[in-house]
């Protein structure tokens, strides 16, 4: 097990509340085939906000919970799928909205889409454990609602924006937090299901024959649904068995809010009940990496997540990608 | 001393070579002004290669060089300042260039800009070193040339295109190789001074006022020089304090490709021989993240590194953020 702990979790979400009501008038859609398609009620969407700027103010939320300041943070990760500028990455864009130009903290991002939350707890767990870092922040900070088609009302109707920031300690001698296993494998069979063609280099945004359409989000659910459900039992089967227990015994899954329908596939094939399986799609929406990280802080704030509680954070991400980390809270 | 190293290289060039003396004809500025102001000759820029592409042959050559096979790899990280799209992450997409949809590797992102391969070089080693991975392909792939402003003499002649993968291995109980100290230290200062202003969620491309050269580089490179001359030495004093010896000792140093009078000002300052600071500037320009690999690929096939020798890989990147890994080769 690796002594490392989440020691603290702070969330931003932006004031504008966008609901599914609201949605269905403006797309010209049914609120009911929102309701029951994308199991969304609500959805928080930025007005003028930036990726940077929710993510500082999530960042300030989780350090008021701790007792650690701003300059004893050992790095500070940006782990999501969106970001502000293609140069620079967006972690170094935070210290400056906190006023902090000088910390000279490092400021580096981890980009896995989805995935990027259960990537970088993976990676950042061996960085705190080898003695390299004793405090990290991890940002998820998230931006979906301007790459949203409103032609396409499967991802306008599924998608939010929300910022979470999660500090990570070394675990002390007295406690029993830590991280039991991690695993991420990707499929490239799926790398194209999940994607926005325009804005790199494939299709640059200087490209005379790009279309509005080509900057946006572009989802095929359906097969993304199919390779998850092929690939999630044999995945868990395997993370688990090296973690020595059943997925049945853990306090607490935390998925991502991929869509409902792969909330439903999952908590079925896994058979796990309602209180080992946290939803709050309906709140939030697909909040794509931030969406881990703010149902383990919504968990934690509500108790259903306690101090030793074994839990394990679960998603899928573009790539095709799967991904866990199992950890004793 | 982290046992880790660095297995072998594999680098993929475009085939098209752009000479100063096209650029200065074509730009309608003096030939003689590139040379002596950016320093670079030649730079290959890429005709309908992407950055993925570019990342896969890489691999293929540097695992040529091992007996490690593809299935072996525990990782594939693409540590690049440039993406094929904003969704998915570059790396998801290699193995598929690599005819190997259903390998199952981890593939995620690390994007520090020109410092993502040192920062990966410093993550990875400790998911090496903490048993997590025993082989990882750290691939550095840069399309620089889509994104240049050509009314910009100064980021034109100075950007080029390059993919390098480096192999990175568990050291055995016989080698000498090793990672000794890594650090990196970002200072938001300067976040502003390399950018390129469109193309993410501060002013997405599907903006109506955004300008074709909105999604260009923007170099502020005398407030850069500036600001990495007042931080090298501090930055070198504490990393080397660290690592128990001088740094006039070392065999090599790689230092980042950044521009003629970067590399001028950090050899003065810390007072290397030719012999000492390795230079390929004028033949590939600055090549963002691939810099440091390329000069690493390139020393050591010339035999000017060989294995036992201590060297020092030394960047800077947009943040503002620098960073040096020190290891035995």
């Amino acid at each position: 097990m690796l002594p490392v702990k989440i020691a603290a979790t702070g969330v931003y979400l932006p004031e504008k509340i966008v609901t599914s009501a609201w949605l269905a008038e403006t797309l010209h859609i049914d609120e009911q085939w929102i309701l029951e398609k994308s199991g969304v009620k609500k959805r928080h969407w930025v007005t003028d906000e930036t990726v940077a700027l929710m993510g500082a103010r999530a960042l300030e939320k989780a350090l008021q919970k701790t007792n650690i300041k701003f300059e004893e943070l050992d790095a500070i990760i940006c782990a999501s799928g969106s970001y502000d500028y293609p140069v620079p990455s967006t972690a170094c864009l935070i210290p400056a909205f906190l006023g902090k130009n000088q910390a000279g903290i490092p400021c580096w991002d981890i980009d896995a889409t989805c995935l990027s939350f259960i990537v970088a707890l993976d990676a950042i767990s061996y960085l705190i454990a080898g003695g390299k870092y004793q405090y990290v922040a991890i940002i998820s900070s998230e931006i979906a609602s301007r790459t949203l088609n409103f032609n396409d009302k499967e991802t306008t109707t599924l998608l939010g924006d929300a910022a979470v920031a999660v500090i990570l300690s070394k675990t002390s001698a007295i406690e029993k937090s830590g991280i039991l296993q991690s695993s991420v494998k990707t499929f490239s069979e799926g790398a194209m299901d999940t994607y926005v063609k325009g804005g790199g280099n494939a299709w640059h945004p200087r490209n005379p024959e790009a279309k509005d359409e080509d900057f946006t989000f572009q989802m095929n659910g359906r097969k993304l649904l199919k390779i998850a459900s092929e690939k999630l039992l044999p995945f868990m089967e395997e993370i688990f068995e090296k973690a020595g227990f059943h997925w049945t015994e853990l306090n607490m899954v935390i998925p991502h809010q991929a869509s409902k329908l792969g909330l439903l596939m999952a908590q079925k094939q896994l058979k796990l009940s309602d209180n080992q399986f946290y939803k709050n799609l309906e709140n939030y929406g697909n909040c794509i990496a931030a969406s881990v990280p703010l149902a383990l802080h919504e968990a934690i704030e509500v108790g259903k997540i306690n101090r030793g509680d074994t839990i394990c954070l679960l998603g899928t991400g573009a790539g095709f990608s799967i991904g866990a980390n199992i950890l004793v809270y």
